[in-house]
């Protein structure tokens, strides 16, 4: 790895600014990168490299023409296959969408392209985001840079890769059941699920859709912070969208994480839950007691948030792939179609069950965290898998029923709408990396992320990069 | 009517914060009106008058000692018998509630309270809000002040009453399918249904309800905008409600009304609408060209709306009422048993179709206000009817096929998600007020008001009060 795409993107950002670094400079080394390692990790799967470096070499001319710089100016960055880049292929992992190019750019692409972020690829995902592990056959499997034989996770898998491989400064990405935290754990990257609302959806055919949220990944928390900066605010086309707060464009404040009361849960109510995970949890608890933490054991009530979690998840394939044309249905793979038909036929009192459920799912975590500054969770059940399985079947010896029930650790949580990032937290004796969720107040993102970098920098396992 | 119960709202806080009034006697003007009028109209039915004036007592000592007032500080108000008041009885106009006395304060309450409000009694609604006409078993119909055998609308209808008739400076309501606009029009009062998420609904046991909106009533624009700067904000019990603008609880600032661009539809789609409502509409476009408004005809398309309206209508009820106790829904009027039975039986399919009908809904919307400032339509398409009637049964020779197709001239615009006002605007040669709806552009409420008082303004029929 050539030591500027070693820099995080604050650091990079700032030699940018300094003039240490020229943007060309910057995008060439990070090229270089993806030209070196994307064939083996497959993270990008639609790249722009010859216009990226054309980008940075007019961002270069503008800066030197005294042009006010963006937020994110000059960094390389990743698009989630979800969200449309306008004339770059979109395909949303599916071959459905095999030749969909955009005419317009989604509210988070443009976000980042007005904060000055060029743009280098697309960021690989499973079919419609359906599931914890990126894999399609249009592009096959994303794998993970610290063993390429494992998967990356999901569903922004090829984010989380590309970022910890080094192809990128940063990537966005998407979560309803763990797709922002669950790929951040498998590949030692940390990655943000912002609080509902946080981030604009738009265009989007389910505006009041209260379960998907975009959100920033980077290699380590103050990125991540500099992208939900740019990221957060209201735009015109999502009716939920909360205007930005100001602060979130700050720096991170630094508070001293010595008395805060922390909340353990080891398998958020009942979980199954590979020892190899457990085990991790115990280093991130060590980690936290010597930060002069108040660890205890405590959660809130999980009863019947997997079931409100199913419903409202197939709603939501229902409302957004629910009327595709015959021939591209036709396409879709058979997990997906089964989503959407679940959600099409289940009744309206599932409906409104789900509703209650997530309605007082809210209302537990909030009382939780009235004791707790934190709650502290596994964010995967399971360490990276086999990458050529579609998913986990057996978790310490529980067979899991379907392709996203192993994701339960992260989907329960979505039910309480609250906020919820991974960190990395410790390896596996086989190497493997294994992430810390913490979940924090709603809304209040920055106290989440100032507590994070707190923990990051206590955790050794933060700082290893993969020997690829 | 005194003098005193004369003052809008703005004035009787600025004369109190003057020291020219006194708040203990302010309120016995109004306690005095409620006992001459109230039993004619039946606009409040759980009064808390002795309890008001102790209040208004403490609240003169707190003056005199110099404790800060609040902006409602010594203002009599009713709440809407759907909000919960600590102590006091919280019907929602069933008999399945009748003996309920809650606990808490819904946070619309709540503020008003924290703003020093002083609450005079809860206003009377039809059965759980369900219908434009304000009658139930428990406590009769409510009647209008302007001709006590029409209906006063619904379902705040005791909120306008109780403005129209003097018994109260303000009150607060709620709108799903028109129930902060239709009173109003009913009323020759004000009612803003505002932006969705603008005023905290807790406690609600559908957090993510997206169709009913809690909203200010009053007299005049001014008085409105006075509630609605205590009422938005967020609130911890309320997953969706923004954070207050602090602009919002600033005066309304004024704006020439010359040369805004007002798109006018008459019928909202091809509704029926009655000809003397068609009549009043003609007054009010002649004020606006008065004003110097540039007024053309022009609507968003409204197909479907309706469809996706009676979905979300239906889910909001299963989810609220839909496990209510079998005891408390044999007490349950049939109209709102079948509504919850609709939501209860209606598919996946439909809730998805009509999610991405109101997304639709709100971009076409959003996309007809880049070209105009506002859209003015009728309010209700019937003028107040008798008052001993359920609901209009035929509009305009056309049959209506159930309780709330009356109605569509104000839930086709809920389905925008826009923010909508009505404001007085004619009287029938009968004597019947006929109000006007505005619609603003989205959250823009300050905007909607600011030209709703520039309306008021021009527009005679807002100071006729009844000669009750």
């Amino acid at each position: 790895m050539n030591a500027l795409t070693q820099l995080t993107a604050v650091q990079a950002r700032a030699a940018i600014e300094r003039g240490e670094v020229r943007v060309r400079e910057l995008m060439e080394a990070y090229v270089q990168r993806v030209q070196a390692v994307n064939p083996r990790v497959n993270a990008l799967v639609s790249t722009c490299l010859d216009q990226a470096l054309e980008e940075a070499g007019r961002a270069d001319a503008q800066r030197q023409a005294g042009v006010r710089q963006g937020p994110l100016f000059g960094l390389p960055v990743a698009h989630k296959d979800s969200y449309l880049v306008r004339g770059v292929r979109t395909t949303f992992g599916s071959e459905a969408f095999r030749d969909f190019v955009p005419t317009q750019d989604s509210a988070v692409v443009a976000r980042q392209r007005a904060a000055g972020a060029i743009v280098l690829g697309k960021s690989n995902m499973p079919e419609f985001g359906a599931g914890s592990h990126t894999f399609n056959t249009l592009f096959g499997p994303t794998r993970n840079p610290y063993r390429l034989d494992v998967s990356a996770g999901g569903s922004s898998g090829g984010a989380a890769a590309a970022l910890a491989a080094g192809m990128v400064a940063l990537a966005d990405g998407s979560d309803m059941g763990g797709s922002l935290r669950n790929p951040a754990s498998f590949c030692n990257v940390v990655g943000l699920r912002p609080s509902l609302a946080r981030v604009p959806m738009s265009p989007s055919s389910y505006g009041w859709n209260g379960v998907t949220v975009g959100g920033p990944m980077g290699r380590c928390v103050d990125d991540v912070a500099l992208l939900f900066g740019v990221l957060a605010g209201s735009d015109p086309g999502d009716p939920l969208a909360l205007p930005a707060d100001p602060q979130d464009a700050e720096r991170l404040p630094r508070r001293d994480p010595k008395g805060l009361r922390i909340a353990v849960s080891r398998d958020l109510g009942g979980l199954p839950v590979e020892p190899a995970v457990l085990a991790a949890l115990g280093e991130g608890v060590a980690y936290l007691r010597d930060m002069g933490c108040i660890v205890e054991e405590a959660e809130p009530d999980f009863t019947e948030a997997d079931e409100a979690f199913e419903i409202l998840r197939a709603l939501a394939f229902a409302t957004n792939f629910g009327t595709l044309e015959p021939a591209r249905m036709a396409q879709v793979k058979e997990t997906v179609r089964w989503n959407i038909d679940v959600g099409l036929t289940q009744t309206g009192a599932d409906v409104a069950r789900a509703e209650r459920i997530r309605s007082a799912m809210h209302a537990r975590m909030r009382t939780l965290l009235e004791t707790y500054d934190f709650l502290v969770a596994p964010v995967s059940q399971v360490v990276p898998f086999d990458v050529e399985s579609e998913y986990p079947t057996r978790i310490a010896d529980v067979d899991m029923p379907n392709y996203i029930a192993w994701m339960r650790s992260c989907s329960r949580l979505t039910m309480t709408g609250h906020p919820a990032i991974s960190v990395p937290c410790a390896f596996t004796p086989d190497g493997l990396p294994v992430g810390l969720q913490i979940v924090g107040r709603y809304r209040r993102e920055r106290e989440l992320l100032a507590f994070a970098r707190a923990f990051e920098e206590a955790c050794p396992a933060a700082r290893v990069r993969p020997g690829l």
